[in-house]
């Protein structure tokens, strides 16, 4: 498996606009095994998100998708910044239906 | 929902045996959505925890169960150090059954 935890900004007020494009895409990527969009308690323009694939080569083809390229496109322009990226090997757990 | 994102670092050579030790639990404490345990790709002694509870209040409960607390006393002599330790409300996603 292969993981990711990342953080990033909205600009602000494009918090809740950017959190609906990302959920858009939840569903049906392929090798996609758990995909959790979260907000930030402290800080009201950032968004963690934290991915489980099957392996790296899921999530980079998820990347080429044609509903992802679409929604990265969108999101964009509502990102002030990337913090966080930080990749992980899941070794295992609860939530991972399907691995 | 109430998530954490968590780091931390075994002793030298312990990582194995901690990640045994926090697998033991990832099944059947009781509001847990998702638990997942992964090893940093690039720092052979630390460890990524990302979690996702009905609401804190499940995760607070799940320190008093006997079998975290036993779980905990072992895995702690093994612990060299906390790193990042993050909280998030999450919204939604893939990998998240039972919410």
């Amino acid at each position: 498996m292969y993981g990711l935890i990342g953080q990033f900004r909205s600009h602000p007020g494009q918090r809740d606009a950017l959190v609906a494009i990302l959920m858009e895409n939840v569903e049906g990527m392929p090798g996609c095994i758990s995909y959790v969009v979260a907000l930030d308690p402290k800080d009201a323009e950032a968004i963690w998100i934290t991915e489980v694939w099957k392996d790296e080569a899921s999530h980079k083809a998820s990347l080429s998708l044609p509903s992802v390229k679409d929604a990265i496109a969108r999101a964009m322009p509502l990102i002030a910044g990337f913090g966080m990226h930080q990749s992980t090997l899941p070794v295992g757990g609860t939530g991972l239906p399907g691995r």
